[in-house]
């Protein structure tokens, strides 16, 4: 089952919020329910939420193509609340501004799906291509530390990080993938480690606060993460924790490698200063499993993302090009001029 | 109630495992059963531990004397017993050694008790010197963060880190404390958060790998941490996640500040390389509130501690002195020579 596809009228996700208990898709029929899951995280990942605001507005145009409505208010309604689900992740944006592209240039309902599918198909062949270049990059790792879940859950079928990871994995047998659990919805324990065990690839889980002392004592040798949206600057924001690991992998002198499809790239964002972070319910933290664990009345904060400063990414690998985060920082143009970016590796 | 105390001839300790939901007492009467509320972390904290190394040869003294054994012969089962209850807080052995070197000059089961008790008092006036020398260095910081808990109940009635935060607080009252909810045993977000509630001392509970998002966008003013074991060389091993707030700290222009008694300092540990790091049961990571939440089949891998270069901490404060770790890296003597430590503030 893809992660997030289109069925009979209808955009099917796999609801991610009951893995890996179970392995269950949802049927979205309406745009507001779409908006839900998204918010819930039952769909979520960088390049899926491209799909998703794709789709989105794809399912958009189908209901009110039945309904006879005007095709341009509907979208326009659809296009604001897709893109104001989530508002660190740029590739949701990044989606819903293709449709509104190609709406732009005349496209009907028939044709806005076509869109659509065409960014579906293109995230599978773009996360192989961006997996083969960091693993050409890493070749020479065994131990690898992930934070999140970057892997095809989050993707349409195949991964960002852990496509990398599954990569490296065929072209020599991995000893070990360190799974940073990721606080406090766990998509590491819950989904990385279900897709690394489903693909047999030794791993274990850790708290993320070990992460930084594993790196420091030798025991991992790369770190690779996916992104939410990469400034023009080359800083990364990513799921919360992602800069402390930066952090401990420049100090233990480990490479960091960020695998991101250049729609992450935001050339309207100039650094990762203006970069708006998801600030979401303070329970999650507070409560585990549904129960509270945390002293009555303390309050929480929850940051969803970090911002990792572009001078500790060794790599930023897409489909395109390899482009190295130290010298980028001073030099935005090298993330947005494309294929003037360094290619270090493939 | 203090965290651990002597009462009707047994070792009364709070039952840290059932906070915050209840503040429970247990009366302790074997050696046996304190090592496994040791290793439950029924009591915790370097200092406790100290005190319970102590109060455990008391009390193995007393259960000798009243069964008529061989004082020396069940000491020496006793010792052993506790110091190996948990490798990694030297405090614990360190108790342990009092007590053997009052025996060794003489003492029988009431003078044992008498020095236990001693050491027991001495905790709370030292975390009280060490504290306002703490408050002292960082009287400029109304927002501070910390990690796991090193507060009262880390100690007899009277914190180091946290004992710092309530000086600095009863100085000007802080704006905010950053909890780290100190994954996996949420010692942070149960114990730490209901002390400062319980204290009025305004506070937010966060996942530990939001700390360093929060440090490098400024809402964080400086860190205090405790400590479990201090090398010779100045190196700080501390709950697991401490170094990866001391990269941030120091990567953000941030003072590092330990608070731990002179017994936390081993002369007999070169660097931080030789401690050894408790690996805890991975099932703490996996499961939440008793429920498995990892991936079916996926395992774990759960290091309690982490060691942070002494170069990345900016100051350790003890009852006596104020230690600058970057200084003394290089230079153990720094560390071991007592009053001939930097005294730079108090």
């Amino acid at each position: 089952m893809r992660t997030i596809d289109w069925a009979d009228g209808t955009v099917r996700i796999i609801d991610q919020t009951r893995l890996p208990a179970e392995l269950v898709g949802i049927d979205v029929g309406e745009v507001d329910e779409l908006v839900v899951h998204i918010r819930s995280l039952a769909v979520r990942g960088a390049p899926a939420l491209g799909v998703a605001g794709a789709l989105g507005m794809a399912l958009a145009a189908y209901r009110s193509a039945e309904s006879g409505g005007d095709l341009d208010a509907d979208l326009a309604v659809a296009a604001d609340k897709l893109s104001q689900a989530r508002p660190t992740a740029v590739n949701l944006s990044w989606g819903v501004e293709q449709l509104r592209a190609a709406r732009a240039a005349g496209a009907g309902a028939e044709q806005l799906l076509a869109a659509a599918l065409a960014i579906r198909d293109a995230d599978i062949e773009i996360n192989q291509a961006l997996s083969d270049r960091g693993a050409q990059l890493l070749a020479g790792s065994r131990r690898v530390l992930t934070h999140c879940n970057a892997g095809a859950l989050a993707c349409v079928e195949f991964g960002t990080a852990l496509g990398v990871i599954e990569r490296l994995h065929a072209a020599a047998p991995l000893e070990m993938v360190y799974v940073c659990e990721t606080r406090p919805l766990l998509q590491g324990s819950r989904l990385t480690a279900w897709e690394l065990g489903q693909r047999g690839i030794p791993h274990r889980i850790i708290a993320d606060s070990a992460a930084a002392g594993l790196m420091l004592g030798g025991q991992v040798q790369a770190v690779v993460v996916g992104a939410d949206r990469i400034a023009a600057n080359g800083d990364v924001a990513n799921k919360v924790g992602t800069v402390s690991h930066a952090l401990a992998a420049s100090y233990a002198g480990l490479p960091f490698v960020v695998a991101a499809p250049e729609s992450t790239i935001d050339p309207g964002t100039e650094s990762g200063a203006e970069i708006s972070i998801e600030l979401r319910d303070a329970e999650e933290v507070l409560a585990l499993a549904g129960r509270r664990v945390a002293a009555p009345g303390s309050s929480g904060w929850n940051p969803a993302f970090d911002v990792t400063p572009a001078a500790l990414v060794t790599a930023i690998v897409t489909e395109r090009r390899t482009i190295d985060g130290r010298a980028c920082e001073l030099r935005p143009e090298v993330v947005l001029a494309g294929d003037a970016g360094l290619a270090t590796a493939g």
